[in-house]
C-alpha cells in the first residue's frame, strides 16, 4: 500500500476522544461514568424546533441552497442585530455546524504554509482544521493564574512573521470559559489592523455569559469590519449539537465568495437541520432564560465546589460552560485515564478532559483538566465527591 | 487586505452554477425554465423517511458518534450485501453527504502534490475536493463516439509517475451515465495491483441500471480489497439530497482511522438525517421499482428524442439520470447561456450544462452538453421541442 498520509498521520488525536476506550472499559465493569468531558449539552432542545422537524412533510427532501436557505439568513440578521451585530443576510453563509465554517474559513483564507496565532489553550480541532488547510497554529499562551485573560498583546506581534494571516479567537471562550474584555478586544483589533490580518472569531457561546461583562463581538470593532470572519452554531445555543447548523459571516466580499466556491462544491448544508434551526430563532425568552439560570447556577456550584476540594483552583470563568481547574497531580493525562481503569467511587468514576490537549505548547497544562458542565447539579455534586476522594488516594499526587 | 486564498481562487466555478443568475434572469423575465442541469431528483423521497423525521420526539439533538449512529452502519451492511458488497460496520464511516467522504478520503490518503488519475468528464466536484486536499488531478479521456467507455488502460498507466496515489472512477457514471464492464473493472484492478495505488470508486447511483449490464462494484474486484474508498450516499438513491448523509467505506484500518480523525474533528455527520436514512433501508420494494421506472422511461424517452434532433447525438446511457449528448453548435457554455438570456419557445427556456466544465483537458466537451433526467416525462418532451426549435436559429450552429 502507498503510505498512509502525512496529512492524516499529522492530525492529532482529539483529547475528548482518547481516553473514550477507557471510558467504555470502565461501564463494562459497570461503573457509572459521569461525563464532564464532552460539550453536549443535556438540555433540552426547543419545543419549537422539534415541533418544526415533526411537522416536515416534504414530496422531497431536496438540496438547499449552498449558502444556506434565505428565509434563514434573514431572520438571523434580526437575531444578530439583538446582539448589535449589523450584518445582512448577504454576509451570512449557512454551514455544517461551526466546524465547516471554520474549515472553509481556513481553506478560503490561508495558503499552506499560512499562519494563524491563537491564544492557548484552546479548542483543540482548530488545530485539525489548520491542517486540513495546510496552515500552521502559532500559540501565545494563557495562564490560570491570570484566569486565563488575554496575554499581552505584545506576545501576540512578537510572532508575526510574513506568513501571519490572521488571529482565531474564541469568545466566550472554550474551554476556559474567559470572556475578553473591552480593552482586550481593542487591543486585538489595532494589532488587526496594523498588521492587515484576519480576525476568525468564535462566538457559539456568546448567550452564556455571567458576570454582567459586556459581550464584545468582533464585529463591535470598528474598522477592521473587512477582516472579521465570524464563525457561528446552533449547537449550543439550543442544544441542537446533532443538527450540523453553522454560520459564517464577513463583510469581505472576496472571502464571501471563495467560501462560497468550497460550499459549492459539497453542494448543501443540511436541510432538516436548517428548518430546525430557523423555527429556533422563535424559542421563547423563557426556554432561553431557564437554560441561562441552569448553566450558571451549575457555573457557580461547580467553581464553589471544585475551590473547595484541597489543593484545587479553578478560575471564576465568566461565559461558556466549561472551566479549566488546576490539580494537585502529576500528568492529567495519566490521572483522567486512572480515573477511569483505576478507581471507583461506590462504583462511579468521573470523565474529565485532561488540558494538554487544548494546549499546542508542550508541557503546558499537565495539572489541568477541562470540566463540562453539562450535567445536572446533582451528578455535578456527585462527579466533585468522586474527585475529591480520587485525589486523596490518587498515586501521583503532588 | 491580505491577498486572497490561492486556493480559494484556484477551486474551480461550478459548471452547474455559473449560468444560475442568467437562469434567474429569464425568470424574473416571466420565461419558464425547465432545469436539465442539476441532478436534483423529482422523485419523491420515501414516506418511511418523512415518517421517521416526523416521528421525532427527543428530548436534545445531541451529537451523534463521529463514525455514525452504529444501528445504521449494522444496516447498511445488509444493505450491500444485497449488491453482493461484503462489508461490516467496521468498514463504514457515515458522512455528511458523498461530498465529504470524497474530501475525507482525499485528505486522508493524498498528502500535497500527490496525483489521481481520473476518467473525463467526471463529476467536476472531485477537482474541487482534490483542491481542499492540495492533491492534482490527471484525467484520460473518454469519447462520446465510444458512449463514454472507459478510455484504454495503457492511457492511465502512461500518467501514472512517483506521485500518482489513485485512480477515482464514478460508476454508474456522472455525467456520461457509462456502467463500467467487468473487463474494464479488471482493467483497472489491475493497473491498481500493479502499482499498488488507492481506487476511490463513487457508487452512489447503484441503484439506476437499465441495461441487464451487471453492475460491477470496486468491491467486487478480487485482490485489492485494501486499496478501495467505496463513497455513497442516499442522495439519489432515495430523492433525499437534502439530508446530507452519505458514507466512505474501505477494509484498509490505517485509511480508516486516518478519515475518522477528520470525521472527530468536525464531531458528528447529521443526527437527523441519519434517522431518516436508516429508516430509509426499510423502503418498499415497489417504491424502487416505481423511481426505477421511471427513470428508465425517462431516458429512453429523452435519448430517442435527443436522437431524432437534426445533428444532435447521445449515447444510451446504461447507468445513473444524465446523458452527455452532441450538438451541432460552436460551444455549448454560449449556447447554454444565449438559451437562458436570448432565446424562448412560447415563454419557455432550457437550463442544461455545458459539457466543458465536466472535463479537465481544454477544449473538450465544447460540443457537448449535460443533460439530468430528473424531470416529468411532459417537461422533457417539451424540453426536447425547445432545443430542437433552439437548435434551429442558435446563430453558433455548425
Amino acid at each position: 500500500m502507498p503510505d498512509v498520509s502525512k496529512r492524516g498521520v499529522r492530525m492529532p488525536e482529539s483529547p475528548i476522544r482518547k481516553l473514550v476506550p477507557f471510558a467504555d472499559q470502565a461501564k463494562a465493569k459497570g461503573i457509572k461514568v459521569y461525563h464532564l468531558n464532552i460539550g453536549q449539552p443535556d438540555l433540552p432542545t426547543p419545543r419549537v424546533a422539534i415541533e418544526a422537524i415533526q411537522k416536515i412533510d416534504r414530496h422531497t427532501l431536496e438540496y438547499s441552497p449552498s449558502e444556506g436557505i434565505m428565509s434563514y439568513r434573514e431572520k438571523l440578521v434580526q437575531y444578530y442585530h439583538r446582539f448589535e451585530i449589523d450584518v445582512s443576510a448577504k454576509d451570512i453563509i449557512i454551514t455544517t455546524g461551526g466546524s465547516e465554517a471554520i474549515t472553509y474559513a481556513f481553506l478560503a483564507c490561508l495558503d499552506p504554509g499560512d499562519e494563524i496565532i491563537v491564544p492557548e489553550p484552546s479548542y483543540a480541532n482548530y488545530t485539525a482544521f489548520a491542517i486540513v488547510a495546510g496552515a500552521v497554529v502559532k500559540t501565545v499562551p494563557s495562564k490560570i493564574e491570570e484566569g486565563f485573560a488575554l496575554p499581552p498583546i505584545e506576545q501576540f506581534e512578537a510572532l508575526i512573521t510574513p506568513r501571519t494571516k490572521g488571529i482565531m479567537i474564541c469568545n466566550p471562550n472554550n474551554p476556559t470559559g474567559y470572556l475578553y474584555t473591552q480593552s482586550e478586544m481593542n487591543a486585538i483589533r489595532d494589532l488587526v489592523k496594523k498588521y492587515d490580518l484576519y480576525l476568525f472569531s468564535d462566538e457559539v457561546y456568546r448567550e452564556f455569559c455571567y458576570t454582567g461583562a459586556p459581550y464584545i463581538s468582533a464585529f463591535h470593532l470598528e474598522g477592521i469590519e473587512e477582516n472579521i470572519i465570524l464563525v457561528d452554531s446552533v449547537s449550543k445555543r439550543y442544544s441542537e449539537c446533532g443538527l450540523r447548523v453553522g454560520a459564517l459571516i464577513t463583510k469581505n466580499k472576496e472571502v464571501f465568495n471563495n467560501v462560497l466556491k468550497f460550499c459549492q462544491a459539497r453542494l448543501s448544508p443540511p436541510l432538516i437541520g436548517q428548518i430546525a434551526a430557523e423555527a429556533s430563532l422563535d424559542t421563547p425568552a423563557e426556554y432561553m432564560l431557564e437554560v441561562y439560570n441552569e448553566y450558571l447556577e451549575r457555573r457557580n456550584f461547580i467553581v464553589d465546589g471544585l475551590n473547595r476540594i484541597d489543593g484545587v483552583y479553578s478560575p471564576i470563568p465568566m461565559g461558556a460552560f466549561y472551566t479549566v481547574a488546576k490539580l494537585p497531580i502529576d500528568d492529567s493525562d495519566k490521572f483522567c485515564e486512572w480515573l477511569l481503569s483505576n478507581f471507583q467511587y461506590e462504583n462511579q468514576t468521573i470523565f474529565m478532559s485532561p488540558a494538554a490537549g487544548f494546549y499546542t505548547t508542550p508541557g503546558l497544562g499537565k495539572n489541568e483538566v477541562r470540566i463540562a458542565y453539562v450535567l445536572k447539579k446533582k451528578d455535578l455534586a456527585v462527579s466533585l465527591k468522586i474527585l475529591e476522594e480520587a485525589l486523596k488516594v490518587y498515586p501521583g499526587r503532588v
